[in-house]
């Protein structure tokens, strides 16, 4: 291994920026209190919070009271999905429950369905173009009448396809003016992997609820939080105490949460870029510096390594993300190889790395098996140099070279790849 | 407020020891790694974690595979009651589930039980004696065909009385030796007050579950645990990858997991001490401190303080608790004038502090709205110093006897606390 790791795996996490970690350290040290404490301490802990929770809702264009801080995305995500379900269910306990989603989501929202579906509730998953784009059209196709929630990610974690969240919250307007459905649909997004990059206003979106992660922004792990637009109609399902105005029992993780509000403070710039460019400040230049290394790295792949494909769209991508197939190459062999050339990369999502299954989003996008175990993600972050891009654009092809020799493979036959290793 | 603040609170939350903050500081820093990655940093996160499951393992004398870990001790107690009960609604769906639970439980499983009983499931309260002590022959009697899960506190956090846990354990076990419920019982306890000063050894307390919680053992909030003792029938409650052996997905909070294993690392001493003086260590003694300066406050305050009273039982006590009624005072006046003076105590629980309502412990333990209404809390701690007893005990006779006057009250007519400020 070299002893220079190169980190390329920020869809995965991101480092904590120092400057977070110093917002945290009071919160870690002498300001210990427990928020819902009538004392100092715990109204220091409070006011924390409340200016975390302001800090959040800045970002997001909504008001403190619409922030629930929860323990990541996974429980915001949860929370949103079961949340609206469970108040559902108490209103009409046979009601038949309808969710769409879409075939690519990240594991918390599709095992949350999942978990749904089993318990009595109907879902219909949209499957994606090939560019893995899922259509305005499609969602609106698979509107019923007992459909309550519609839930959608607004960048995918694996292949960076920028979904038209806009644009299906507005369809999903005009369906609730309208009144076709039994109830008023809801609109919900994961925005893990947008929030770094894209526009984030909740109005300007169009959805009732939003999910985010601390660790994707530069913030601390063991923290996200869900946009809950007023009047929405949603149960807690993390039952105690009466924290999170009701919705979210716990003791508040203080430095967490004041760390999230330190880190999505930090990218106010990023997001203005796409419809204020004039007031981009210094940071907005990082979103242009991160494209630039990124398109050199997918020009140059697909030019040098025979029999590579980019995955999902190109222009309606992420500017951090890569995703390639590679004829003839076990996407875990190549990682390994990576690994220890000092490479940091993964071959789809972390939270499904164990599974060894070929990714559930290539083929959704209609991949082969064989094409979607081939696969590897590239993500690029605000420590990533043009020099570490370079290096990597040394090693790669001949790390691919040389596995495709293994085993035996000329790039040119799928059959290369055991059998045995594409297949649960 | 005077310069110095004296934190009596320490059943709302600890401190973050410093060695324990040092502990974690590596992955605040450059251990960023995600532990589902299957690359070096990746595999340096979950190394981390593997660690600190180990350490919670010895401490409670079980094996790693048992110990799952989540984002509080909330967390961990939704996940036992509901995760029992969401296990057996599969194999039944019109089962009807019963449940047995104390009247002293914390919030956090109060309300899960609350929760679950609005959905169908049928709950016993078992009412505590005058001492705050719940018998066991009580919950014995309480058992019937259809119980499947019993859950027990095992110290409470207002009155720091400590359950029978261990004879409820045995007395569990036999009744399932004899087979007469249709499912074998389960049976849980919220350690979460016990962990610093009891014996929590599994095995020794014959429980199926346990939860606990980082930052009441000088670990960082955020983050706990829920031992499940082997076979135990369980379904996760938090859906997404697999992460926690499958029982609770979400991107590990790796610093969070080594900081709650570094705590609960530095406690082994204490916990020791109940079945093996011989090995106490240095550390040990911290108890006979601890107790000793919380013996001087409790006769102090009793012998000095007019129309005072200890609330629970003197003797079945956690050594760091007192908790004392004092007629015509209303707690929360009490508790910021003492802030004031700089001293952070509490009227009960912390998740609660909010409700204004008289504390259900208290209630249940006989106390009347009035003198549950004028309950205070000192809780101790390892930084706790004789110094800052001495200081208490100073002042709080002179602010009881200044809030006495201004009601108007003799310290023996309880009608001066204004009626308007007891009850909801």
């Amino acid at each position: 291994m070299s002893t220079k790791r190169v980190y390329l795996d920020y869809a995965a996490t991101t480092p904590l920026a120092p400057e977070v970690l110093k917002d945290m350290e009071p919160y870690l040290k002498d300001k210990y209190g427990n928020a819902s404490s009538l004392h100092s301490f715990g109204q220091e802990a409070l006011a924390a919070i409340d200016e975390a929770r302001q800090k959040v809702a800045q970002f997001l264009g909504c008001s403190s009271g619409e922030i629930i801080f929860t323990s990541g995305a996974t429980e915001a995500d949860n929370l949103a999905i079961k949340g609206i379900v469970e108040r559902y269910k108490i209103q009409d306990t046979r009601y038949k429950i309808h969710i769409i989603t879409s075939a690519i989501e990240h594991p918390a929202v599709m095992e949350t369905c999942e978990s749904l579906n089993k318990e009595g509730v109907e879902i219909t998953y949209i499957k994606p173009n090939k560019e893995g784009i899922v259509g305005v059209k499609d969602v609106e196709r698979a509107i019923k009448e007992n459909t309550v929630l519609v839930s959608i990610m607004y960048a995918n974690n694996e292949v960076g396809t920028i979904q038209p969240v806009r644009e299906i919250g507005k369809m999903i307007e005009a369906e609730n003016r309208e009144q076709r459905t039994k109830n008023k649909i809801i609109f919900h997004t994961d925005a893990v992997q947008a929030i770094n990059y894209l526009d984030c206003n909740v109005d300007h979106l169009h959805v009732d609820l939003l999910s985010l992660s601390g660790h994707k922004i530069y913030g601390p792990k063991g923290v996200g939080a869900l946009y809950i637009r007023k009047g929405t109609p949603i149960k807690r399902i993390q039952d105690g105490g009466a924290h999170e105005y009701g919705l979210r029992a716990g003791t508040e993780n203080v430095p967490g949460i004041v760390g999230l509000g330190g880190a999505i403070n930090n990218i106010q710039y990023f997001t203005r870029q796409s419809f204020a460019p004039q007031n981009l400040g210094g940071q907005a230049s990082n979103i242009q510096y991160l494209k630039r290394l990124r398109d050199k790295l997918i020009d140059n792949v697909l030019k040098n390594i025979p029999n590579s494909q980019l995955n999902g769209s190109r222009e309606l991508r992420l500017p951090n993300n890569a995703n390639f197939s590679f004829k003839g190459i076990e996407g875990e062999s190549l990682l390994i190889s990576l690994d220890m050339e000092g490479f940091a990369c993964s071959t789809g999502s972390a939270c499904a790395a164990k599974k060894l299954a070929p990714s559930h989003v290539l083929l959704a996008m209609g991949l082969s098996p064989l094409e979607a175990h081939s696969s590897l993600r590239i993500t690029l972050g605000k420590y990533t140099t043009e020099k570490e891009i370079d290096k990597f654009l040394e090693i790669l092809p001949k790390i691919i070279k040389k596995l495709r020799k293994i085993s035996g493979a000329t790039g040119r036959k799928s059959s290369s790849v055991p059998k045995e290793s594409c297949f649960e």
